[in-house]
């Protein structure tokens, strides 16, 4: 069951909820009609002296941004968190002096070490860890995985993304990340099938090898396609960024499926029921 | 492993031979280096006196046209049947009497008595049979239904298909295979969930219910997309057929699996490996 | 040359400005660094004690609505005006009062005397009058014309919309015009070429007809495609609207335009430079 | 009027008859109800003692190649030439033997001079001359023009092209092609405005740059698209072939058009109506 609509109302607090992500998630938190109990934001970093409803472009919630996590958290049943690999850790040290026992973590660039450090408070609370919380784009890497692995070497892997002209980096994390679910789906690592842009007199396709195509253009969210095409049909699995907020809404969505549940880590493939295939 | 390149070479018998989809048979299993050890047409309808390569426009092979299957199948590993369902069980029962251990029913049209008279057969016999032969056809109903499963009544989905200005009958068959898996995803059937048009002044969306859109025009063989948006993002997994011999070399596909295997019933989803999803 | 990026500032009216479209064009023009010299909104429904760039969520422009287009539009350089017939008219009539010299219409549902009645207005003042301001979709509009008219009746062509699931009408305005441009193409009209969607077992598409194919899902604002298809080819000519406020700044292009320019009834055509076509 | 269907009868030599694209040409002229009159081969090429229709696939037609332009011409109205540049001006100064007025040229590859022979043989003859006899992508490249003419700098141009994986080059000839007409469009040249793939950590979009990406799979035959979008519209032009014998067809639309016309060098443009825009 994925639906956001029908889901009992719980309550978050938000890491860095003064920030871009911060109140991206408090404003889809009250759209949705959760409660947002509290917030955190860096010491020196602030502003302290707001309301959270109202730098979310919401109404008033009368709670502000706090430095310590256990204030932020004592009146929530979640934790979520896209800040920066020390703060996470920090606040999950924290946690255990409140009554939070789920938490959902979209922070990104952990080492090796803070990735175990995770995995050790993984043994007390319920921790959803992702990379990106759209439904529709891990949706997406699932399908693309059972599709390639059905699909042998007489079929050709195309991925191709388009994004905003603001853009710098090329291809999108979100493409690499469904090239090396098309990779795992042909039993291999992307480092080894991952081809050169096709450019220039001589840039002959190398069989088994997967393409990527990029284009930058105007106000693009985010599109990702990956075509799987042999001599006699093609195959297209592409997905479509309607708005921005879509990644807060599914980091809600991980929220709702995480509160309650047994201790352990967990991936956007277990909240979407996707990790049996 | 689905590759239909690197497969040992076996033998194949084709009933209806002589027709459209017997010649398109014929031609796929020599072009894929397969032997064709013979091949029935009907009695009073032949031709008799044609070789079947020169038929299929191919080289010639030695071999024509006979009415009886025990004949045609005497050096066959696979039976391929593409008829009527009266001939597909009279070839059924023959077969008995040949080393043919795996068939391929493409046969459509069948009464559930019929239907019953496979699946007995199936006791003796490993039989494939399917309505639409093609692998990525097969692989879009089978991801349909695992993406309609995941993505509840917050989702619309919408199916498009084009083809061809001949084609008379709307939406396709295929389409409405599509609209069944989805309907499956979502625990019903399509029956409940099909939307007429949306045409006129107040055409709203029924929420759950699968939209049909259909374009008719120039010589495009087949186009299927399944759509499924939510307010924030749309996930489009897509079809596109670049030749019409897919079915043929789909058939091959599944001869090449039924070869040698344990008696039994089976579908294109066990031949592609998705019967667990 | 369309850009807005570039433009010299000068200063605009709005009509209805605390409606929806109103706020709209308030926030584009704001955004595009046009001056708001002044707004209207009808008796008795105001409100008239809000500032309207803050009705527009932007800053506070010491501006609010008043009821007396000649007050509204004291300052201005050019009107701009989506509201009903008569306000419009009304408007037009007291604007000789004024220093405006450009007006822009987006004011739908006129009868033909009114319509003249415009025209008149035309004598002494620059109007562009239109029914999308979007310069995207009137170049898609000129661009069918042009395909339409030099693919003969061997070519087949369909149009596809698709809408988010709140749109109750079918197929969309904007389909319907992009149908009478193709109609046009071929030197005809619409309602002797319009097909109805194809749907059952006996739906064959009718030679020279136009086909038109509707979805509605998830928040999608609006997409738009003409294929145009032989037995050989297709050619597609399509638009995707990524910003609701796609209309308003298109308003803003036709004013920059308008502004200073001769009297005369002009269209999107002229602004784009697309009327020689 | 650009038809295939309704064209009266008339009659064709064709150069290189034996070659891929000549029996294309023949079998194209003959599905099209055309009399196929004559055909040359290069001397010691030949086969000399094969019917020219025969070779092409279809019936036999009673006529073989030879070498001599003036017998193969004898009783044609057009001549169709798709060889090489000293071969196809050889020809061209053989014609004025024969009652051809009218040829079609789809030879590559020409130096200036060589050109500047065909506009000298163009004083006496009316000449069709071509890069891509295609009239889908004919069309789609004189759109292209209209539209990037039409949209400002602030709309960025990103042309994506798919072919099958045996293509080496990349981009396509025909993309660059589209690029020349996006280029041209705003008064530019490609050379000045071809961006590199996006590829890397830091590939950002230079304003003004036309964007190329490239995918290779399966069989597809050949997919363009020209996309120009904002910050709040895409507006995308695209063009897929579904059948190889596009061009073989085009070849013969503009055989029908030059086909006693005054002598004159012309190109698709012109043969589409398109020359004016």
């Amino acid at each position: 069951m994925t639906d956001t609509e029908a889901r009992t109302p719980f309550s978050v607090a938000i890491a860095g909820v003064a920030g871009r992500m911060g109140r991206q998630l408090v404003a889809a938190a009250l759209d949705e009609g959760l409660v947002v109990a509290g917030g955190t934001e860096a010491p020196g970093k602030g502003p302290f002296d707001r309301d959270i409803g109202e730098l979310a472009g919401r109404q008033a919630l009368g709670v502000r941004p706090v430095t310590d996590p256990v204030a932020a958290a004592a009146n929530a049943d979640v934790w979520i968190d896209f800040t920066r690999p020390e703060a996470t850790l920090a606040a999950l040290n924290s946690l255990k002096h409140t009554r939070v026992s789920g938490v959902v973590i979209g922070t990104t660039g952990m080492s090796a070490a803070e990735e175990k450090e995770v995995a050790r408070a993984a043994e007390q609370l319920a921790i959803v860890k992702a990379g990106n919380f759209s439904v529709g784009i891990n949706l997406l890497q699932a399908l693309t995985r059972i599709a390639a692995s059905r699909l042998g070497e007489g079929w050709d892997i195309e991925i191709l993304e388009t994004h905003h002209r603001r853009k710098v980096d090329a291809p999108s994390g979100t493409a690499l990340m469904l090239g090396e679910a098309a990779a795992e789906g042909r039993g291999s690592g992307l480092d080894d099938l991952r081809a050169a842009p096709y450019d220039g007199p001589a840039s002959a396709r190398v069989p088994g090898q997967i393409g990527f195509s990029v284009r930058r253009m105007g106000d693009v969210i985010g599109e990702h396609s990956v075509s799987i095409g042999s001599d006699r049909e093609i195959l297209t699995l592409s997905h479509q960024a309607l708005d921005r907020a879509v990644f807060a809404h599914g980091a809600l969505q991980a929220a709702a499926w995480v509160k309650g549940r047994a201790p352990g880590l967990y991936g956007m493939d277990d909240v979407l029921g996707l990790s049996g295939n």
